[in-house]
């Protein structure tokens, strides 16, 4: 990391391009003073670390604003980086690849344009968050629940385009995604799939059209701007059961994994499930509110406990059951006899009639799986007296014990020689885990936050594709080495993924750099900071 | 439909580009005889129509030889035209858009790669029909079931790769498609999703991959031949139920669709469910032995049969259960209680121990939701004393019952007036439901034909879109005319495709005019019976 780097844009370019966009959205709508650029940097990295910061930050209100917005970048040649709500943490939140860029924060759309209960979806602008779509909801009385990520503040959209996982059904939130409204690099607006038929009935029922599915190109990839998506919910159903399964026993992971794998593949289980160190959320609050007022730990304090878990606290795998009351003691049934056979696991279950969840459920795990939003696990960051960060690893394996096993054994020590705490997490679904590894440092702290990003995150890039194992997402920083391990035949992948981009945007000015994908103009060795 | 169309490749090209894939292939592997080009034809149109054929079959073993055939066809400007089993029928068979393209038939390359039993998937070469993945998985003893589309000699992956539908779980083949490998225009391979990552452990459990995933990108579309495909199979239950709600009464459909749709969107039902006039295939099977043996109805009291049919025979909503004896008699139960409340519904199953299915189900309908193949529904065809045909328009709705007594009313008077039988059936998955429409006609009677294709099928496709309803899927001879229908913001899904289209594909040789996708040199007018 640098404390400066090269500017994508000269000055001259710069600033009549900050004119036109003034003119057109309005000087309200373009943000310059750096007070107010903060908030779109990276919240877990170094102060003073001059990596991947934007030259300003539009605010388009409207899709016509942001085509305005990408006809002005074209006629300029300026970058433009795109956010929804901009918290994509721990991945870079809405900090551009390339320092430079103009920000496009789509923060003032956020409008929720329609609700279909019958048929389970809404249609949401990209600004919508998780808080406000589950407030729209109740304030209209629609018995619809949005299947949540770990924080609620994140956009739906958002977390959508990032191939963001979470709990409820389906679990992978890309799967629940259905129609989109998309700005192309050409400032033209495309719908996607039926969205194409003037008057479509099933823009947001049927997730292909005719001709290829293009939902899936918008997604981690920088070839449009998607300005609404359809987004599907679940119904509330009649019960709801968070169901654990905890042990003791520190080498029990492998077992877990191979003891469900069944009820996840035969259909039983079809959300989301987690293996992590068991937490009750409300306690974490709780403590973070004591750090506030002065009576909790020192951050040396945090750091240390987080550290003494890291090997020895208790196990839990948990997920949801839905359905009648009937068929969900059933399956919990069916379940609890297959982990009586796991030495030291122990079943609990907490059940919440449907309409009851919003009352009810106390701390993230009962909440988040009941469609009831919350910010409770940001306290895990707070604790650190407000500035602890942390750098999501995330490496993709199939649903086999001895997979959860291995990546444990590589990824311990790459973290803990870099003098952090491995602090292994399993999202469960289908036949995938992603073993979201979220390792905390304290950000004022310029030694252990580099190592962090320069040491133990590269390693662990390495350590990892060298045993087949790929990440599904990352931090914007890593975008280029973690595309560079995707090498088969010669990076025909990436080759293939920039002769499009190439075609749908000549001038390269969306979001360059996402995912590894380049405009001509700044592949591969002429991009600001560009790795050996 | 024209007896002679203009040929897209002048013999003076055809010729040493012939002699080049024969050189390269082997005499075997290149088909130019009439006898042998028949197959390779739409099987149910009228015979002495020249429309849509191609000049040469050529059928590549391996994927290097599927390259050198791509490096051939650049070589030479020759089109291709890719099928897998050719077994598209109803949409056009194995006939390409282009007159005069040379068909690349994948039949020879039926590997089944890989199977793993604990994730639940195989690994597929395009010649793999649905009976031999079964047979497959039935002689090594894999616990496994494949889904499957009505008919079973079909290539698992060319039914996915036409977005095909079917009963099982999950019931959009697409869904259950997981990491391809593709020769791309330039004949270079390309590995979709982690398969891009060298030694992956997850290219066949995990859909998506890093930047944005791809397989949907390669189907229905001419941006590559797919040569290997992850197949995700469900897990032999405990239990199969095949669940049956029948009725006498006529304005039954919407019903059956509003008070099934609640156990569609909580997921009680997550596989393919059918609504059609009550039909037990092992009766039509008889009867077409009866035709063949000269014991049955001539084709003229088929015709009649299928009029009377089509006004009076009694509906049938179906769908599979599976799970445990007690979750599947749970679900059964709460079903049943909703259709008590709809009058003269009679509900009905048929419950099968998982592991008896093969030697237990007795008709089309009990044995596809198990995953046993068979053609049963080809009968349908045979019973017109061999010369029946049909075509089917496929358009798409929302899960609510009002849409389906729409869309039932603006069909079945388009289709009466060219003197056709109308023969609504709905295929509903998830949100969705496909209101297949298998018009049924005399090949071998010109007018007939002529009725089905020149007058039908195009107010069909204007009727529709003018309602909201567009094809999720078309005939060859129809691309055009349905993509056109995709038209908002003046074509700019089409304008889109075909730019990523002249960016990977420079020379258009991949299936030139597939879903209405052209390549430069072919658009818009220039194309060879092109529409006004």
């Amino acid at each position: 990391m640098t404390t400066s780097t090269p500017p994508a844009v000269p000055e001259a370019v710069l600033a009549p391009a900050l004119d036109r966009l003034v003119a057109a959205l309005g000087t309200d709508a373009v943000l310059t003073d750096e007070e107010q650029l903060k908030e779109f940097r990276d919240p877990f990295t170094f102060a003073e670390w001059a990596d991947h910061r934007g030259a300003a930050v539009v605010m388009p209100e409207t899709v016509e604003q942001v085509q305005e917005v990408v006809r002005i970048a074209n006629e300029f040649g300026v970058p433009l980086w795109t956010s929804s709500q901009g918290r994509n943490n721990a991945y870079g939140g809405a900090a551009p690849r390339l320092s430079g860029s103009i920000q496009v924060s789509l923060r003032r759309m956020n409008r929720i344009l329609e609700v279909d209960e019958e048929l389970g979806y809404a249609v949401v602008e990209p600004g919508v968050s998780f808080f406000e779509l589950y407030e729209h909801f109740r304030a209209n009385g629609h018995r619809l629940w949005p299947q949540l990520p770990d924080l609620s503040w994140g956009s739906v959209v958002g977390n959508t385009l990032d191939h963001g996982v979470g709990t409820g059904r389906p679990g992978q939130h890309p799967d629940r995604a259905c129609g989109m409204e998309v700005v192309l690099g050409n400032g033209e607006v495309l719908r996607t799939g039926m969205g194409a038929l003037p008057g479509a009935e099933t823009w947001h029922t049927y997730q292909r059209g005719f001709g290829p599915a293009l939902d899936p190109l918008f997604m981690q990839s920088n070839f449009g701007i998607v300005t609404k998506m359809g987004v599907w919910c679940m119904p509330e159903p009649e019960v709801y059961q968070l169901c654990l399964v905890t042990t003791e026993r520190q080498d029990a992971v492998p077992e877990l994994v191979d003891t469900i794998r069944p009820f996840v593949l035969d259909g039983t289980i079809p959300s989301g499930l987690a293996i992590t160190r068991a937490t009750d959320s409300s306690k974490l609050v709780e403590l973070r509110d004591a750090v506030f007022s002065g009576q909790g730990p020192s951050r040396e304090q945090v750091a240390e406990s987080l550290k003494t878990r890291s090997r020895s606290a208790p196990w839990m795998l948990r997920f949801p059951l839905y359905g009648s009351a009937d068929v969900v003691a059933a399956q919990w049934a069916q379940i609890q006899q297959a982990f009586a056979g796991v030495e030291a696991a122990v079943c609990t279950a907490r059940t919440f009639a449907g309409d009851r969840v919003h009352e009810e459920t106390r701390n993230h795990a009962e909440m988040c799986a009941a469609g009831v939003p919350n910010n409770h696990l940001w306290a895990l960051v707070e604790l650190w007296e407000g500035v602890g960060g942390h750098i999501d690893f995330s490496p993709v394996l199939p649903l086999k014990g001895a997979d959860a096993a291995r990546v444990m054994s590589i990824l311990r020590p790459v973290i803990e020689d870099a003098g952090l705490v491995y602090s292994p997490t399993f999202s469960i679904i289908g036949r995938t885990m992603f073993h979201v590894v979220p390792t905390f440092f304290d950000t004022s702290n310029e030694a252990q936050t580099r190592a962090a990003f320069e040491q133990m995150y590269p390693q662990a890039i390495a350590a990892c594709a060298e045993a087949g194992y790929g990440l599904y997402r990352t931090h914007v920083h890593f975008m280029d080495e973690v595309m560079d391990t995707y090498s088969f035949n010669d990076h025909v992948l990436r080759r293939f993924l920039e002769t499009i981009k190439d075609g749908v945007d000549p001038n390269g000015v969306l979001s360059p750099g996402k995912s590894g994908i380049w405009p001509r103009s700044l592949r591969p060795d002429r991009r600001p900071g560009a790795h050996a």
